[in-house]
């Protein structure tokens, strides 16, 4: 690539080249999980050795790269698709790349402020089952997941299978085909008893989904705040522009 | 909310706590922008104050909340929603918030790797027109993107004013109306440049997009590499359970 103005940094042409080659990792371009030599890339991306270089240590720095003496430079992580096209519980999603098995960190009925049963379309001083659950793929940490449910769907739900079921599934199971949901999605710093619970580094970058799911009928039944591990999983989805 | 199980400690009551009043702070739920005081917040989670207070500490963290002398604890950001419903540019989705303006980093034609011709659909060597924009809501910064255009397209949009119309508004203005758009969205940490030119800091927490337009004919046409601020968007929509 050349400098389309001279006031482009190295750092800029860096950012670029860490962009395609992280998009490149993603898509599992590098089948054998090492990446071109340095030479490679710079004569590929017609740039500098330095912003190559650069560029490596940005991946690097995010952990999904490293160095490996006499061997090269090897992909180090995969990072797993959550699809948005479909509302689908975590297991559901990644039953092509293993187990997903959920540690319940707590359980119980809670008495929760108003804004929660607000959402849930609950009167204000009712009860909500709540759950925490640290969910692991391969025993790999993903996401910590605060789970608030309709008290009686939520009793219901704790005599099951927690630990190797979706949620969305046992649901079905006992009320029926969900709806939809409502979701926001963010990018949040872990704090750091988020990032010890989740084996990330500390401040790493989560992405954080709050989503009020809904029973077909349009009754809302669970509300989740969930952190993913920003190294460990991307959201993939196809957009209209017309509706 | 009372402790539900004997190992759940103090951080991961103020996790919670933290998560609604996140929620409540993006859904506008304190109109005057000052929290309740901690007393009245203490008697609402029906938690203790130590996890209030680290609660706050947390969204102190993430910039969305400051402690003012003589006035409490006040909002003091705004998250903006980019609509995961429609495929929209940046303008579009933001115009009842404010002015989006772009400063135009970088433009020109490159000779850009394999890996970028070949998700446009365009022979290994063919050159395409590049663009770097900072944009900037009510001269706030809320993204950083890289656009890599099909070529005779992204000629003529040189020709247009990339500083005030979103790059989808001009294509369609060009070319018809747009099809559809693949994307991945990602949380990853800011690298050091980045964080400066986005005037966030270093390490912060970034919504990172890579998103691949066709127009309604299926011909892809523009890839964009975004980074947004993630304490300034987020994005919202609706996931149906069938398709």
């Amino acid at each position: 690539m050349e400098p389309a103005d001279a006031r482009r940094l190295r750092a800029d042409r860096a950012r670029q080249v860490a962009d395609v080659l992280r998009c490149q990792i993603l898509r599992g371009a590098f089948a054998t999980g090492v990446l071109p030599r340095e030479d490679r890339l710079v004569a590929e991306f017609g740039s500098t050795r330095n912003a190559v270089r650069d560029a490596l240590d940005l991946l690097r720095g995010e952990g999904l790269i490293e160095r490996l003496p006499g061997v090269g430079t090897v992909v180090t992580t995969t990072k797993y698709p959550h699809g948005l096209q479909r509302l689908l519980g975590l297991g559901e999603t990644l039953h092509e790349h293993g187990e997903v098995e959920n540690e319940l960190r707590a359980s119980g009925t809670i008495t929760p402020p108003v804004a929660i049963t607000s959402r849930l379309g609950l009167p204000a001083d009712s009860p909500v089952v709540y759950l925490e659950r640290l969910r692991r793929l391969n025993g790999v940490p993903l996401s910590l997941d605060q789970t608030y449910l309709e008290p009686g769907l939520g009793a219901a739900l704790l005599e099951q299978d927690l630990v190797h079921e979706d949620v969305f599934v046992l649901i079905e199971r006992l009320r029926g085909p969900l709806g939809a949901a409502d979701l926001t999605v963010e990018a949040v710093n872990a704090d750091p008893h988020s990032a010890a619970v989740l084996a990330a580094p500390r401040g790493a970058a989560l992405l954080m989904v709050e989503r009020l799911t809904h029973l077909a009928d349009g009754r809302p039944v669970d509300l989740e705040f969930i952190r993913f591990r920003g190294d460990r999983l991307t959201m993939r989805g196809t957009l209209h522009r017309s509706l």
